[in-house]
């Protein structure tokens, strides 16, 4: 796994993150603070380098396309921000720091995953260097993926299933919304910003499917293994929590074993790739010695 | 003021609207419902019908672009919902229904909204018949005006101004924000579809901020001398809440009278245009004779 590579180009996501805010929320600084707080508050940017890692697969330059990549981050922080709001998860910690609302008020929370959403649309139309139908096309996969079909739709089957005891399809089915399906848009939109043939989108997908479910179940897993201190909240809330998990589910060692064939099925998705592909060869193989 | 006209006009967005709605949410049918019962409370779908008037005005037909309307309904509808929220205004009713958390709890409620801001641009995306580059430029004056510098800046403005006397200066610029950005998009919008010239796009820019203006002040007043059982809230409630408004900064004269002198202004930006505009004009005129 190339860190420097990864390091440089978060830079290059938190610099233009920084600037698309300093450019649209002078109107109300409050409002800008609040949405700073957590759009700055650190995280690996996971799917901005998805997103550009797609592109680089299929030939193009990756770091062309930080302007739609930022906007899937903004997307993905407004999910976090509501998520832990006191009418759902009610977390008090995110990432070792206090949550949005615990510092700026459950209405500003509300409001700045509002404004976080909303702005991520506009920040992906300012992508330039595309074609018209392109941007189009990527603007669809993020909307689909995360709506009411998609990420909302997640999220409201994992709360409607607390508690409850759900079968591995509806497990699967809840976190193919929750988590799965905005990192099929990352991957999808990067490739499609890229200039992916048909080959290249649909092996890209497959790609995309098994890399949410492998990050999935290690996640289940980290909950279990992890260090609080380094995961920066509380390990076996799921178990607490009576959580059905890829782990609770089967055991540790099943879903071990699992999140390694899923990991070995991205590979293979990815055998028509030359060395282009190697940064999403690295990424899909991290998971599996993730320790956050 | 041509009733059928809006009656046929409102009738199609509706039968849209629940196209739109069965065809998304399949998945998780509870937060549809959710979705559904905010979305279809009714109400005068004043901003779709503006996107099909401001096409209509420019000699385009209003009809083609429900799509794009049906879009920006759903914009007003989730912010309806989160303003109504417990954390934000705190409100039991809108239009003589229990708002949405109050039928399907706080965090169904904050979903939905999110549900329906993501599926919006989904919506808006799947207009057709126009050129991709038309279309980039209606989702960026939609993403814009609803987002931090728009309605949910506004949102905050008065939020942050709650209890306090504000300037009319600071009044104007939180319902600039709050209700007449999207009033905004929603009329360039209707004119960008229809493709209009660029005098035709200012002058309808100059009505758009003239209508909101004129509504957003009719609706101060209706706050003094409405009927609750029209209007669906109780009345009196800006001056219980100590909330400055046009009417508790001015008189209900003046208020009045900036409310006439308004609408006519929006007239006069109309001028250039033939009976095309007729509707447009109609529907300024209305606004002095609300009731609800």
């Amino acid at each position: 796994m190339d860190k420097t590579q990864w390091n440089e180009r978060i830079k290059l996501i938190e610099a233009a993150l920084l600037k698309e805010l300093g450019a649209e929320t002078a109107l109300v600084p409050r409002l800008a603070e609040s949405m700073e707080y957590s759009l700055m508050a650190g995280g690996k940017r996971l799917r901005p380098i998805l997103v550009m890692a797609a592109a680089d697969a299929v030939g193009a330059r990756g770091t062309d396309f930080v302007q739609a990549a930022c906007g899937i981050e903004m997307i993905h922080t407004y999910s976090l921000i509501h998520d832990d709001l006191p009418a759902m998860d009610n977390d008090d910690y995110r990432r070792g720091k206090l949550t949005n609302h615990k510092v700026f008020g459950e209405a500003l929370a509300i409001l700045a995953g509002d404004a976080l959403l909303t702005q991520a649309f506009e920040v992906i139309l300012r992508q330039q260097g595309v074609p018209a139908q392109v941007l189009l096309e990527v603007l669809r996969e993020m909307s689909i993926a995360a709506g009411p079909n998609g990420m909302v739709g997640g999220q409201v089957i994992d709360m409607l299933s607390e508690g409850k005891r759900i079968s591995m399809e509806e497990l699967r089915k809840m976190h193919m919304g929750k988590t799965g399906a905005l990192f099929r848009a990352a991957i999808r939109s990067g490739a499609i910003l890229g200039g992916a043939s048909e080959a290249q989108l649909a092996a890209l997908t497959t790609y995309a499917d098994c890399f949410g479910l492998a990050f999935q179940i290690t996640d289940d897993i980290l909950d279990v293994v992890g260090d609080e201190a380094v995961i920066g909240k509380p390990v076996g809330s799921d178990e607490r929590n009576e959580k059905s998990t890829y782990v609770t589910l089967t055991s540790l060692d099943e879903a071990k074993k699992l999140a390694a064939d899923t990991v070995q099925q991205a590979l293979e998705a990815l055998e028509i790739f030359g060395d282009e592909a190697k940064f999403l060869r690295d990424l899909v193989k991290m998971l599996l010695e993730r320790n956050k």
